[in-house]
């Protein structure tokens, strides 16, 4: 059984598509126990709305929330009663597997490593969002916890982005590249030119070099290393032209007789296609490195992201990614 | 009369769309002057196939070509018959306005900066292009020509940024955003931080505070403010989403018979669209603060964006844009 919290009052579709993601993440597998986190009545009135096992559901009481304004810092130090404090403390104390939350970044970042704590020899632990390429989805990593980061930072990220593709993704070897403004060796900023030797040393992953933007959704590599800030760039970027782009090219059919028929025909071809490049499809992200899983979902995340991402939390359990990462990066002090 | 040095080896499609863009610009405007520089007899051939005005297109011999891939501080020294340092040359000594290259980034970068020199007070010359964006056009600088910037170079971004997008595309008070990972001020990494209080503080910019990623194509910003690592994996992402997109979009379309039909229709809307939004529709990219105008096109421009660019060194010299970054930015020393 994998013990999952979930922040029921996290995102902008709390609670109402938290819970209903949930409900359909334990319906969907007997092996997984939500623990809803937040206010209690209000998670109990929506659950009423829905048939599942009872033993595959509890309501945990939490009176406070943290709102995605707040300093995070100040709110996980203050707000002890709010459902992403009291989850993080599930995991703990040993009592959930996995948290996943919508709610603020900041807090659960800072909640994730405040409070769960870094695997020991884990220097500092990244998000790393799937996201959609060309031809399947390549592992980001780090995309938001940490700016300014150091090169050995960046190689522990090429080394658990490595073990999570081919623990979770079954990719075998996978391909790594740093994310650089051109394709040669001599390249880039300075974090970049410091640590691309280093990572070329590495004999325990597969370095292909150095990644222009333009080529990561080609999908050239399968983990894009890169510093928080540039991956966040990235990760907003990729949200942007795409949501950009669809609604010029949706606008562009509405224009004349002729393409408004055509926009018709296209429609059910096209809406499965934009859905194959919308990052909400592939989960939460991962904060990874922790002594538990931590997940960031979007803030928008309907109940599909929930459900998805729940449903993560079993492979990553299955797949023993923290022992690997222990194995691989522990140390013993 | 603006006299306009044009690179006419570098590039993808040199010589052949390099003359043909050269032909169309002059064609187009009385007051321009190309000088076509490069292997003689190969552009001399390539002239031959079009009619215009010859008091309007000189052939300045160029024995040697700047290939993209060499080192470009040694090419710059070396190659000293090279179209790239004979026309940097010709705007040093001032017999041209402007030089226009589709050749080695790196090359044209560093022999703007060595040859034809800073203007007196400017720190670092930025590489300037325009995005495309929802409505519009955003100017993105820095974006290639110096990784791992001060506080004090982004501020000249922004005020060189505002002066380029108010005389040139007529915006009123340009909106001025740096380009940050959150929208509060305590957000981004050490160099935004630093530089977020001092753009606050200039009264002569009209700065309207952190821009995420996500936000750049609806055209939040008229002038986005970054570091040139960033600045280049913006520009880069911008065109890989987007033709990954657009690929996908013409592929989905391919999956039934209803929307192939589908796609016959909308085929001409969805044509000027995505021309809307393509990087290449909006000219080379300006390095400004150069006792000059030195500006770079894409590696793949075809005569077009030739054409347009040439274009638009008449409306750089015309609207003074040196003159008005020396009077902001200019010192005496």
């Amino acid at each position: 059984m994998v013990n999952v919290a979930v922040d029921a009052m996290g995102g902008d579709n709390a609670p109402v598509q938290i819970v209903k993601g949930a409900v359909e993440a334990v319906n969907a597998n007997k092996e997984i126990k939500v623990f809803l986190v937040g206010k209690e009545p209000v998670i109990k009135e929506e659950l009423s709305k829905y048939t599942y096992d009872m033993t595959q559901m509890e309501v945990v009481h939490a009176s406070e929330v943290i709102e995605t304004a707040e300093p995070p810092v100040m709110a996980i130090r203050k707000k002890k009663d709010s459902s992403i404090v009291k989850a993080l403390y599930m995991v703990k104390d040993g009592s959930c597997d996995a948290f996943v939350s919508s709610g603020s970044t900041g807090a659960v970042l800072v909640g994730g490593q405040v409070i769960v704590g870094r695997i020991k020899g884990v220097e500092r632990p990244p998000l790393a969002p799937l996201i959609p390429t060309e031809n399947g989805v390549s592992l980001l990593i780090d995309c938001g916890a940490n700016v300014d980061a150091r090169p050995s930072h960046l190689i522990q990220f090429a080394r658990m982005g490595s073990i999570y593709m081919e623990s979770i993704m079954g990719i075998k070897n996978p391909r790594v590249g740093i994310v650089n403004i051109g394709a040669e060796e001599e390249k880039g900023n300075a974090l970049v030119k410091e640590t691309f030797p280093l990572l070329k040393d590495c004999q325990d992953i597969n370095f292909i070099g150095s990644v222009e933007a333009r080529d990561i959704p080609a999908g050239v590599a399968d983990v894009v290393v890169c510093e928080a800030f540039v991956g966040n760039v990235i990760l907003k970027l990729y949200e942007g032209v795409g949501a950009t782009l669809i609604k010029k090219v949706k606008g562009g059919m509405m224009t004349s007789l002729r393409s408004k028929l055509g926009a018709l025909l296209v429609k059910p071809a096209l809406k499965s296609t934009l859905r194959s490049f919308d990052v909400q499809e592939y989960g939460g992200a991962p904060l990874l490195g922790l002594n538990g899983l931590v997940v960031k979902t979007h803030g928008s995340a309907t109940e599909i992201e929930i459900k998805n991402t729940i449903l993560q939390c079993l492979d990553f359990k299955k797949q023993q990614i923290n022992e690997k990462i222990r194995e691989k990066l522990g140390t013993q002090d």
